[in-house]
């Protein structure tokens, strides 16, 4: 399937336009950036990266593709059917923590090869790293505990696997998306749902037990039971009665779940089950997550908000033009002034390995360092004459992006970590070019 | 390429527990329906229902997908191999009116054939319900001005898809998206962005004259110019200037929108060119586009806002299992209780058409009627023996469900089209099952 026509018609129109006047084939650099972060926000998770990568190899406009553009002229056309990406890309690793102005993307080739991938980039990356980004800062707030991604039914049944894709880089352990354990090789979770304890109700009324004993026979005694579908501490007792001492654990989706959690500890550990565990699910967001900190949990299913970007359900990243044969171009109008040129971007971090500033500089250009700090390139190369750099598996990009995000985490000043609304906890600095 | 594993791992393991207890073949109803409106909004719209129709014809196990659930037994498996979905399922036509507790879909048949569509039912229903309630109140904003959803960049790129035919069946005129258009007929729109003035560039500085030329030259003089990318004042005058008096219109995307939509007609009135019509986008959401009623704007573009539901990226809506074996069943827990039952619903209104109440009722009980108001039935049969009613074509179900939206919107009592933070427009009325 083409992702080719998962774009804005204006690209195709002005490619049309630069075709016929010539300017089609000027080289460019666009560059994809959010202006600032989502509200309050004190750092930002790149994503999207890989699947861009992916998708870039898949733009291509097959006959069934050119034959719904009936609004271009000919040469147009025949410019799409020959039509594949032939430029270079950089930008930050998946994973890399961002900030406003950081130069996530760079795409270099001619006018016509770039401009027509600016839906494409936007969607991936808006999406991916709003998810990513929110989903961090439930993992500063876990705080080593683990969360299963269960949001699925929440959002657009294929941006939900590219959800469970983004939770499980920002630290998620796994999802209940089956699509995104193949896709992606995200490990997959979860048992069973109200519906099932519901089902086995007669006309002698409901049978928690039987539910139960149904679940234990097929899925074994490690599984987890939902004690909350009637009453908590009979749901509780129903599910040690059946599955034993030695259950995997309960799940309660409902209801104030700190205090719920405490009192099932404590009836688990007055039945004998003190390895059974606790999974609580039901609304929870980071700051949820944080307030249970206290409570005897050891694990949180999490839904809505992760898939919606708890309250920042896109990243506001744009794709500009910076540069058109080596020359810097901007926008000029009001609040959304663009810094033209192509750019590469570096971290500089103490000894310690806290992170002070980020500096944006003119490509092929970076400033000194000032003494005591160290500065880390962010710029890396990812698509090299149309061709991926990285030979990786899905699956293997996915994990060293993983890494990259806990690395990330570790780096932040303590203020960066904070929940509560704020300014980003590093400045970024504009150097600017020299013949500017 | 099947849907079949865009479904969250625990369907399938409560179908095996369920084909191992012999409770898979109990015939079952489950429903649809949101608890509550999202915070503050005084109706929903339906949007969803052809898509999840057209999916369930696409819900098979192949062995791709097989091969991917190695965590099922034999027997599961081979249910999978052999599913197809054999029930019923009625609801609300796509585009209705629905408020808190409305039934919009009920999926009828064995536990194992229901229980596994709960994720896609969701996600599509979450979405799609989503983007077009909130594009429904930005459509009465609009009072009549056309809308173009141009949000694709700021949602997943399969998401945008949706959410392009989502923004059009609630009275949008068209989308960038040209995929939305390929797959369900929506109209697309849409000429240049600021990259193609920026790109006519050269060594002696910015040529916004040569831009306009070369976008005139291949779109004609019924294109719209975006002139805001250097000065306002001075592109508008230069797009006149290349487009001359007959020039379609002109599109401004940053700025007091308001202010500058009065000054640009100023201009362009006194330049001659009193049909150029004025664009306007960047930020837009259902207040921006209500503040602007009385500005002389021609039509809005709309981004962000729309593809992120306006501040309710999910609809909440639930799929719950109520009914087993025509018992009904329903969870007991604090706060999230369910009625059980098979339902059916009316629509109760005066004579001039405005809405009363609604009234939800055991299935194939409906409550008389009071004197003096008319009652609608909003349950159809949708899905009969596994095979879709309608053979209406993608594009023909879009425009049908276009017009109820139309509808819907007409028949609101005067509060119910306020922007504000409110009650839902009507109440909603469950009338229990005689034998309960």
């Amino acid at each position: 399937m083409t992702v080719a026509l998962l774009t804005d018609k204006y690209e195709l129109t002005m490619l049309a336009a630069a075709l016929r006047d010539g300017t089609a084939h000027r080289q460019t650099t666009f560059e994809v950036f959010a202006r600032r972060l989502p509200e309050g926000r004190r750092y930002g998770v790149v994503a999207g990266t890989q699947r861009f990568v992916e998708a870039l190899g898949q733009f291509r406009f097959d006959d069934t593709a050119l034959a719904t553009l009936d609004f271009l002229d000919d040469a147009t056309l025949a410019y799409l059917a020959d039509y594949r990406f032939r430029g270079d890309v950089d930008g930050y690793a998946e994973g890399e923590l961002y900030f406003p102005g950081s130069p996530v993307l760079s795409v270099h080739g001619s006018f016509g090869e770039c401009v027509i991938l600016e839906t494409l980039v936007l969607s991936i990356f808006n999406h991916d790293t709003a998810i990513a980004s929110a989903a961090a800062r439930m993992t500063s707030a876990a705080a080593g505990r683990p969360m299963i991604e269960m949001g699925s039914r929440r959002t657009h049944e294929q941006a939900a696997v590219a959800a469970a894709r983004a939770a499980y880089l920002a630290g998620f352990a796994g999802t209940s998306n089956l699509e995104a354990e193949r896709r992606y090789g995200v490990p997959t979770m979860g048992t069973a749902a109200h519906a099932y304890t519901l089902l086995h109700t007669t006309a002698a009324g409901p049978d928690e037990q039987a539910a139960f004993r149904g679940q234990v026979a097929a899925l074994g005694t490690d599984t987890t039971l939902l004690v909350d579908t009637y009453d908590i501490t009979t749901g509780v007792a129903n599910a040690i009665a059946v599955g034993g001492t030695e259950l995997g654990a309960v799940r309660i989706d409902s209801g104030d779940l700190g205090v719920l959690a405490g009192q099932v500890r404590t009836q688990l550990d007055g039945l004998g089950a003190c390895s059974t565990r606790i999974v609580v699910s039901g609304d929870l967001d980071e700051f949820a997550i944080a307030a249970l900190r206290a409570e005897p949990v050891d694990s949180y299913g999490v839904g809505t908000s992760v898939v919606t970007g708890s309250g920042a359900p896109t990243a506001s990243m744009v794709y500009k033009l910076v540069e058109v044969d080596g020359i810097g171009v901007a926008k000029r109008s009001s609040l959304k002034e663009s810094h033209g040129g192509r750019k590469q971007a570096l971290r500089l971090a103490k000894a310690s390995g806290t992170i002070v500033e980020e500096v944006i500089h003119p490509y092929g250009q970076p400033p000194p360092t000032p003494s005591g700090l160290t500065a880390r390139t962010l710029t890396v190369p990812l698509v090299t004459g149309g061709e991926p750099v990285s030979d990786a598996t899905p699956a293997a990009e996915l994990s060293a992006a993983r890494e990259r995000v806990t690395a990330g985490l570790h780096s932040l000043p303590w203020d960066g970590l904070k929940l509560s609304r704020g300014e980003p906890a590093i400045g970024t600095r504009m150097v600017p070019a020299q013949d500017r």
